[in-house]
């Protein structure tokens, strides 16, 4: 069964390995008329780029995206657009114990109960680097979303115990700090902490918060495709992450109706707001016009340096140390993913939304 | 745009309305030859109905469910199966203030932006007892379950600020306690608390915890169809859940990845197992053959009976004071919701998991 | 796996057996705002009834429906609409021995393979009341299509060998036709020949010609989702469909490049349109703008009351006699059908038509 | 919306334009354990080729394809497989005057009227060109459907006047055909009708049979997902045609009941057959065991040399012609794009069969 496409009225299919030929997406379902070069798209992909700090692994990949289709004179045609990033400075040589046990916290295990067998250099499908398809698609959705006044931000909210507030952050500075945590004593620490860890030959996790402004109300269906749901589904789909939560998600529960209700009031421009938030601009699962806010859990780097107990496939158990350059932890790196999966699930929506009301499809179809 | 239809190989679609005829699934995609009745689905229903301890609502509904299709001899035929309960004891007296207002934490002001009307009586299609469908459904999905020898448990891991551990519990009790939850001296206090919130007439939420026992290895799909992807929209569409976590969840982003991280080892019957189970039974999205673990924050009822502010349709701030039978807590009625929710899952992901390798599919048909 | 439900942006799911409790079908998608009532509905069915004239079965079937939701003060809500039609005169006992042995040109050799027994009253699943549900949706899609200016209208265009030529027909003629066919001297051969086939308990077949008028040119995707394609599908999915063309079909397969293309040209308003349409209103997969012609053929009534050789579950060679009420041509009745499922396609299409250009998008949600 | 995306078990995703950098396909779905190289694709692409006979463009096309994932040790790994075919020898300045006017039986106009422009370069995404990605998508398909024992076979029927009947052929005959018409004398007749036609600067059309051999009985779904209806889309989607049949098609619709009936019985083997196959394989929408056969009408090439009328978008009426290397005729070509669609399709419902029953599904968990 199919399970690297995604979405249904902007569609994305992803595809590629560690160490094949490289990684891709095909976008099928991108309006006409929308202007995008490599540039942007480069852009998006440097984000997520290793080797660019001492926090994540030294590895050397250019990534450079290619768009092979769907564009014609600089704007996009309608049709399907095929982006694709060959692999360089694979070295398969690395990886070749792989094959024989069972990694801890990786899916080498169960790769094998689903397929009979694996592509085991680099961990093939279920490397990190699968997400370079998501966020070359993310750069195209984020693309369409500006066009229409939305802007999709995340940032690192914490790294092991170290947490910041948004509150007293500035989002500019997320960009630029290695880790993206927009809280410069925050993110000093933190940078201790991964220090620390990594030199116990182990990693750490942390959260990431994402935030969208500019969401019309409006959107979402109610029951199964319910907005928060569909987000939830594309955060969760993300390689490390473990949990997910909209407005006040988990400390929701331990609040009282009184407490987590958020009042409507016009303001003194006569403008329908919430007093509050807690909700995360999600009610009854369609967005309700403010801020949209969702947390995911990233768990700590699977492949760590120090010695592990594990299983191999000659029913031995045995103690393996994984060599390598590896992240000791992804969770900045993670932010634009994070941001990709929200920005094309939004442009699915949005698109979707437009067929709600007689009266507007009516409006719509009498002038085309 | 459609939002009432879910799975791909299993697939459900509901209808109904607080005030309309009644709720309604149809369930397309059962396999023949599956023996079910009315009783079996009455008695997950039963589960979910109000009315039954002082924890809920007085409401007196008796959900009374019947089979209209897709059954022949007491057998499924492989055809729709169409379920019906008709709606009784509906007041719509009671909601004609609601038409006016937005009710602060339900989807009033929501739906009216997407469609621009709602039908406000009881909530309409954003009813709580849309769940109806969702546990008629959910009855044949775990009967199916059951035949592959795969159970779904759901039980109230917190009330507020009560919380249990699922060690120390009886599972069975679950089941006759009225909170669902199975530690006698955590659910006496859960009471007092409920009670007491009540009294200020406030409401409570809490977190249930799902348990899937029996799952093989090998189940869901890399990338967008993550088995954890999946269940987190599937929880996540349930009305008042407002986050997800599968095995570690939140905690994993706060814990290193040797703490983390579960070693596989071959048991003395030289079975391999994980000697932990932080993941939850999922890696790289797809099942390991371990419990499946998820937990899903159930936010407090948002109707509550205290003074509340809001605005009106005539552009004017006002208090409004919600009267009519509420339940001051959701969460024990939720968790056969959950468990129906992550059952109709897997028997989705169960089914398209059956096309992964080619020479199980030419084992199958050289058969048939 | 699921195959009762159809549409992506407008969606209907279809459950009922000829002998179970009746027929349904749920829509999921229609805009909020369509006024609509069962009266409308009715009209639908009524003209898919059977007993209303000599070249029908003489069973009486009422097929009364009911709309238990998604309508609110007679307007839809956007939620999914539930329809019902509850089966009455429905006699098992003419049906018992159909269970033993496979109707030539029936379902049931194939169902029984399928799932390994079937409900063989009256043909279950596979009866062509199966199509109630697609009409009762269909009124609904029509509903729709009128308030774009969109009409669809399908008539009988041949039965045996008599055929029609539909530029010297008067259209409103086949609504008050007893065979649907607008040409009333060809209409009485057709009675003729039907009665005298029937005599010679043989059954007869025809084609069915379906026009749109109205449709929008752009509408339609490349590739796998052209709308000629889906009507295809939408049309072939009908019981006894054997053949669907658009424009000049298989004709156009003897005819040469200068005699198949359409010119376009600018007629005296500056209008652009075709000088002819061979196309059938359709290029590339995308409306062009002029009509869509649309033909099936429907292949002659399975069920026919002369001796025929067949087969029995106890591997004898028998010969059999289906006894019964059944109709000698199903051509007329199922005019309605191939409408239904036109109509409820174009809707599907043209909702998702909205998404194709970034610039109608942004003025979409500019106002919204 | 997404229109490049088919299937739902076996899925392809498709983009390329005739002037782009090439054409590619990701075939998702595909299970584990298949072996599958290069050469293998090449052939299937080899028979859609141009420029190999006097009938078809003079244009040279490589059509190189290359595998970029989902392969590990020569072996499908059950991830997405890419496969990509660069463009070679496209000169643009061929095209250059097509942007401003629409050609007669292209798509020019549809594509404007849709979004708003179009790639005007060889007709862009319109282009026959874009079968190469079915037909790669479609050997890979076929090579599945030989591990199950089902073969897939076209043949040009008909070209023009010229109509083969298939028991008088030699299969073989119509691989090495230029015409793929496996009867010499006729095949003859039409390659001088076709250089007549050539010459008067025309085009001719003709008609494709498929027959599939091998097909299990009970894949299909009844209703919506009928296996014929799949397969009407799925060949409907194919550029050039305007027509498809099953079995006898739109000769049923003349033919009575006790003519087009199939009638059961069990040959000498105890083994039930069907005498004759008027249903062409499918009842009910589902495969009865014996060959699947279905027609395909391709319409005369809409690029031909002679003048034609047409508009230009400066609301003017003008005279053209089409300068350049075009196919007098497609059919040949066509032939093994047919059987890619339908080699696909049937494997997508193969997959999907394989939950109809659930015996069969619990003895394939019981092993696995």
């Amino acid at each position: 069964m199919s399970g690297s496409v995604y979405g249904k009225s902007f569609t994305i299919t992803t595809w590629g390995e560690s160490h094949g030929e490289g990684y891709g997406v095909v976008i099928d379902g991108c309006p006409a008329g929308l202007p995008i070069d490599e540039g942007q798209i480069q852009e998006y992909l440097k984000r997520r780029k290793p080797g660019q700090t001492q926090f994540s692994t030294t590895r050397k990949e250019e990534d450079k995206v290619r768009i092979l289709s769907g564009l014609f004179e600089g704007r996009t045609t309608g049709t399907p657009i095929s982006l694709i990033v060959f692999n360089e400075n694979q070295r398969s040589s690395d990886y070749s114990d792989i094959a024989s046990y069972y990694r801890p916290g990786h899916a080498d295990y169960t790769y094998d109960m689903k397929y009979g067998f694996r592509d085991y250099r680099g961990g093939g499908r279920s490397s990190g680097r699968e997400t370079i398809s998501r966020v070359a698609a993310g750069a195209i959705a984020s693309a369409i979303l500006k066009e229409l006044g939305i802007s999709v931000y995340a940032y690192t909210k914490s790294i092991g115990p170290i947490t910041i507030d948004y509150q007293n952050c500035r989002k500019e500075y997320s960009l630029t700090n290695p880790l993206s945590m927009p809280d410069p004593d925050a993110s000093k620490k933190a940078e201790q902490y991964i220090l620390e860890k990594h030199e116990e030959q182990d990693s750490v996790g942390g959260v990431i918060e994402c935030i969208v402004t500019g969401m019309p109300a409006g959107i979402g269906q109610p029951v199964f495709d319910k907005l928060d749901a569909a987000l939830s589904r594309a955060v969760m789909s993300v390689g490390a992450v473990k949990g997910v939560e909209i407005g006040d998600g988990f400390l929701a529960a331990t609040h009282t109706g009184s407490e987590n209700n958020d009042p409507f009031a016009y303001d003194k421009d006569k403008q329908l707001i919430k007093l509050t938030n807690h909700a995360g601009g999600i009610l009854g699962g369609i967005s309700d016009g403010s801020e949209i806010i969702l947390r995911a859990a990233i768990k700590p780097t699977a492949s760590i340096g120090r010695p592990q107990r594990t299983a191999n496939k000659n029913n031995e158990n045995i103690e393996i140390q994984i060599v390598g350059r590896h992240d000791p932890i992804i969770v900045p790196r993670a932010v634009v993913v994070v941001e990709s999966m929200v920005a094309i699930t939004l442009v699915d929506y949005l698109f979707q939304g437009m067929t709600s009301r007689l009266d507007r499809i009516k409006e719509f179809y009498s002038k085309y």
